[in-house]
């Protein structure tokens, strides 16, 4: 096999711009456990162990507040401000409808959203990009294992919080949920580790934590705070972080989760309340308000099944088609779009057609309805309408899109005209799909179920159209719809049901949706894969799936281990280390430690594992054999020393080492992980893949019946091999 | 350390009779893995792969539809039963009541119930014992990894069904919701073989299944069905088998067991609703049905949540009194109650007592209320009422309890006197303390309910007395002591939070929920184990909990394992191998295969494992080195051999070997498991722990820096260890 051990820098697949490529860095659950780590854990009491459990919970709770109450701000945020800019267009375009000129209207519209839109791409594209799109596929990556630098930075949530905000209230097709994901998990990292390196302030609690095992289970808390607050579907943000994050569950810490997606919904509630002005009533959901289903409309009936499943096989076949328009506008851009002044100009751009477009279809719909109490708090726009009566197209169009979904599930039929629907389905599709990928800080959820919602009701319609009476309740097909579409981009499977039924308050539902999101994602799959998973793999980050492919049992740890191996002695002069590290070509982050028998020429034996960033702090502090020996008052290099580096480890290159230094010695007994998970040259790929997903490992050690190093394993070797229409494909490693 | 290797005895910790401890048998999800195995995945196309998939999500299907039959059939034989007995004891009471001489309709009631109790507790006790109680002890023992013998048996499931229904019917304090949950795994276990050994009948399909591993995801998926059916709560069922068995999390998975819950929930839902006449209409809900919660009285305001939190705490202390008095009661049950003839006569004294008691408490009671027209469905009694009017203690006595918590959900304030409700929950208590762990099939899911209902309503109304304005709905307190009673008793956390969700039908209620559950846990856990984990440890099997005890880091698995092991060679003796399987002292299930080296007085090296089950089948077909010699046409054994003798694989006395045959050679190298997971010796427990809980072990093997092998680790050696509240403690093993 190649000489690639674990350095990181991207698999490469495709023919793009290097620069384009993310650099990663793989995250470690296990080889953390050293003496001194053992040694602590030896000293910790029962009480301690108590009082660390109860510090998790504080820690999910802080996270499912602050949560909360980031979504809560996104929220109101966006409802003053879009409040404001479309009372201003209204007012705007009303005066002009009747004195004639309405392309200033036009005009105002247009450049009132690029100048909003231009403001939230340029704090993405100057200062953060990793804020950029809805941050879960770079989430879904974090808690697969692999960290994307600067992913969970306080500056990349501030940018993101304000960057949602301006694509929202810009009249992008955008949502502001899936951001919120994001930010649940920088909150989550920020909180877990009781400081701020940005801020330079350590609150020097929480030092526990400072470690990449226990950092992703709050992660993983954070993100599911974040869909809670979301969706106001605490049940489901935890089911999503388990279906994208956990290898191994575990009672507690999903319990710990679910508190904090619970805390954070509360807050939510609590505090839109007090904004909503019923102070103290908890019962409202999410960021999200689908409104509730209730009463008859809400039955559905054997002989509607067959219905559901068409309409998921719609969903999956339109959501292919975004995924595959999508994926070569992406390609596009990473070619051609890839400064930061055209990536503004991208988003102005399309900001500018947007509203062009929504006025243009406006201007020409000629569908009005009568006016009811219900539009109260909406912006209906009467146009060439008669008094006491508004345009729908601008129901649709001259609104936050959680409102138009909202409008489309529960007015009452009638409501809609068909080709207003069908025209609004057609040009949304296309404004959406052109959207994603921007260099904004958006999501896709609301859009997709825009989408679907618009196509589901027009079904829902024509259904009433054909049969005699009217049992096709409009709103009900608009839900499916929604649910088909969306499935059919983003393919989640139990999450996403859960989501769902529990932003619609209503768990009668279960069981279309779910068939619906079934067939949504088998069609879809059949095509191309989801949107969030094409987006992982354009990175080329080494994604492990939950299998090793199903046709891979021929294949033996021999076969896909890197060989062969630096490997460090327990006792290892310093220059040996120091040039191992520095050598830029290998970049390796794990070395074996072994031990030689004397006078013999074999490989040596097996005794530990330690990992780059301990050894750049054993340099650091210097920790030289020598060293200890001559200053009797030597400091002995405690845990904390390991913790306070955390994760920001310095690069090799900032370490000064003299001359005289490289002739010392270092003994690495104390810091390398004396028992690293190891396993024979024959071990067949399945049980490789198995071991190391379940325990979450970035090195796994290959030893021969003699326990002599002879591979290492890593992410990446296990990430190349991938089941393609031909059977088992090898991804082409990018030699660096 | 103890020569305690894998044998399949109980741990004996308490000074009881031998014969209560079950046999148990470890399950193992990853030995299987052998040449002939690997041969196998090797030849099979990406299309047969394929295929198996399908296969998966066909018998998942099956058996969400067998499970929701079997709960639809429960249901309807209940409500009909249980109909019939009802309106036979009403019209004789009304009849004595006019004509005096009420003990006669007392003696009437008692003895049909103990009657219909004495059938129920005659098939359990004489036929299959295991069958007794809700059956959820011992499953969450198989998802645990411990097969208690005759657990998932066709015989079970007929007396478990049977029996279930004459113990509500009987009138007991018991729910048939508890037992769906066993019911659904035996379906599982049966369906996904594709054959029946108890009917001898071989469908010659899914062979491939017939295997630990697989087996035991089907499991699951029949418990999460189970618990569908059960509640009506297909999210909370996925997230009940997770909690207890799922220990590395696998998305196809999940979303498979969310089908089979889908499937059952949907098949009784159908059924029910042809029965109730409805025919069509999807959108009741499943087994128990709390009713609706809509609304107004739904919302909750900031200001309750320290009651809920209150009412919490008293559903901690109450569940663990009722915990501590069942322990004494099952100590004693276990000392003097073993034979079959008492335990029937005791569930018959417990029929007569509970009716009786609950004659005594309706005859007493003066509490009448008009009789409204929400009660043409019930059994009102009218006793010493005026016309139009009934019994408010009736109510509550006079019905199966699924009614009698509906009634306190939903109906309105004022219904229930305080002293009725008080005098009921101190009542009711004790009877279901009584009734849990008789020798009938039942569940204490709903009894506990009704207890908290109860409760929770009078702490409603006390409240309402109170506090000048009614803000009270005490229908609200009832749900809230329902959910804080069941979880004081259970101590199930998210699933438990879900599964109540999903029955009422409304997610409001969730947070209120969440931490009511979390009070009571807490508080409850300060003084004694949750009840089904009391009834797992009297049963002494070795139950893996998720993670080791946390100040077990000093522990390593020198210390911890079994030494000296019993290995085999990879050419041994016939012989040999027949004494070591015949030895009876120790009973070893798995034995390291090694490799001597020539003239080496040193251990020898670890080349493999093999498993008790794989040698007999060997001996079975004498798969000996000379028989292969001289029969060229010796069929070669095939891995469809230990397919078919799986599970119950003959014991080593049934199988002959002549003295002849003793002196031949076996070579294991093709049937061993040529890579079995290793530790070196100074791993910690917690590592030790991790890895073979997360990769679902049976054996873990020790060995030493040179490969050889110093030791073996088994579930046993690991769950001895226990964090009391002196530390950590050992458990002691029964010295068999």
């Amino acid at each position: 096999m190649l000489d690639s051990n674990d350095h990181e820098f991207p698999l490469q697949s495709k023919n793009l711009p290097f620069s384009f490529y993310v650099q990663f860095q793989s995250l470690d659950y296990d080889n953390i456990e050293n003496q001194l780590f053992l040694e602590e854990e030896r000293r910790m009491s029962y009480l301690g162990f108590r009082c660390l459990e109860i510090s998790r919970w504080v820690v999910c709770g802080w996270i499912g507040f602050l949560t909360g109450l980031i979504a809560c701000f996104i929220d109101i945020a966006v409802e003053e401000l879009a409040g404001f800019k479309y009372q201003v267009v209204k007012e705007n375009i009303e005066k002009f409808t009747e004195v004639g000129g309405l392309s200033i209207s036009l005009l105002l519209w247009a450049v009132l959203n690029a100048a909003i839109v231009m403001v939230g791409a340029i704090i993405v594209a100057y200062f953060e990009p990793i804020a950029a799109g809805s941050g879960i596929p770079q989430i879904k990556c974090y808690l697969n294992g692999i960290k994307i630098p600067r992913v969970v930075r306080l500056k990349t949530l501030v940018v993101k919080v304000c960057g949602v905000i301006c694509s929202v209230v810009g009249g992008l097709a955008v949502g502001k949920e899936g951001p919120m994901i994001h930010s649940g998990a920088v909150v989550a990292a920020g909180v877990s580790q009781g400081r701020s390196t940005s801020l330079k302030k350590d609150f020097k609690i929480f030092e526990y934590f400072r470690r990449d095992t226990e950092k992703r289970d709050f992660v993983s808390a954070g993100a599911a705070a974040g869909v809670s607050a979301a969706f106001g579907a605490p049940v489901g943000g935890v089911l999503f972080s388990l279906e994208e994050g956990a290898s191994f569950w575990n009672q507690m810490l999903t319990w710990r989760i679910f508190f904090a997606s619970m805390i954070s919904t509360f807050t939510l509630n609590f505090f839109l309340s007090i904004y909503h002005k019923n102070t103290g009533d908890l019962s409202s959901p999410g960021l999200i308000n689908f409104g509730r289903f209730e009463g008859d409309s809400v039955a559905y009936n054997l002989y509607e099944i067959p219905l559901f499943i068409l309409m998921g096989a719609i969903g999956g076949l339109l959501g292919a088609l975004f995924n595959i328009l999508n994926y070569w506008l992406t390609i596009f851009r990473i070619r051609y779009v890839h400064r930061p002044c055209l990536q503004v100009m991208e988003a102005m751009l399309v900001a500018a057609v947007t509203a062009t477009v929504s006025f243009t279809m406006i201007y020409f719909s000629n569908d009005c309805q009568p006016l009811g109490p219900e539009h109260a708090e909406e912006y209906p726009l009467q146009l060439f309408c008669a008094d006491g009566e508004y345009n729908s197209m601008a129901t649709a169009f001259f609104n936050t899109p959680e409102r138009s979904v909202r409008s489309l599930f529960h007015n009452q039929a009638g409501t809609y005209n068909p080709l207003t629907l069908g025209l609004f389905t057609l040009t949304y599709f296309f404004l959406a799909c052109w959207t994603y990928g921007l260099a904004v800080s958006a999501g896709v959820f609301i859009p997709s179920l825009l989408i679907g919602a618009a196509w589901g009701r027009l079904f829902g319609i024509l259904l009433a159209y054909i049969t005699p009476n009217s049992w096709a309740d409009p709103g009900k097909y608009a839900l499916i719809g929604a649910a088909a579409q969306l499935g059919g981009i983003v393919r989640m499977t139990l999450s996403l049901t859960v989501i769902m039924v529990e932003a619609t308050g209503n768990v009668t539902y279960g069981f279309p949706i779910m068939l619906v999101l079934m067939t949504a994602k088998i069609v879809g799959d059949y095509i191309v894969e989801g949107l969030y998973d094409i987006h992982i793999k354009l990175q080329s980050v080494p994604f492990l799936h939950w299998e090793a492919p199903a046709t891979s049992h021929w294949l033996t740890a021999r076969e896909v281990m890197s060989s062969p191996v630096t490997c460090l002695n327990r006792i290892e002069k310093v220059g040996t280390i120091v040039d191992t590290l520095s050598n830029t070509s290998t970049k390796h982050n794990g070395f074996p430690v072994v031990v030689q028998v004397l006078g013999n020429e074999e490989p040596a034996k097996l005794c530990g594992l330690i990992l780059r960033s301990q050894l750049i702090v054993l340099l650091k502090h210097k920790v030289f054999v020598e060293l200890a020996r001559s200053r009797l008052t030597h400091r002995k290099l405690q845990l904390k020393d390991f913790r306070d580096a955390y994760p920001r480890f310095p690069p090799i290159q900032s370490i000064h080492v003299s001359q005289d230094e490289r002739e010392c010695m270092m003994d690495l007994t104390e810091f390398m992980n004396p028992t690293p998970y190891t396993v024979p040259q024959e071990t067949s790929l399945p049980r490789v893949f198995k071991l190391f997903r379940a325990l979450g490992l970035r090195h796994l050690v290959v030893v021969d019946d003699e326990n002599r190093v002879v591979g290492l394993v890593t992410r990446k070797d296990l990430a190349r091999y991938h089941l393609g229409k031909h059977g088992l494909e090898e991804l082409q490693l990018a030699q660096t």
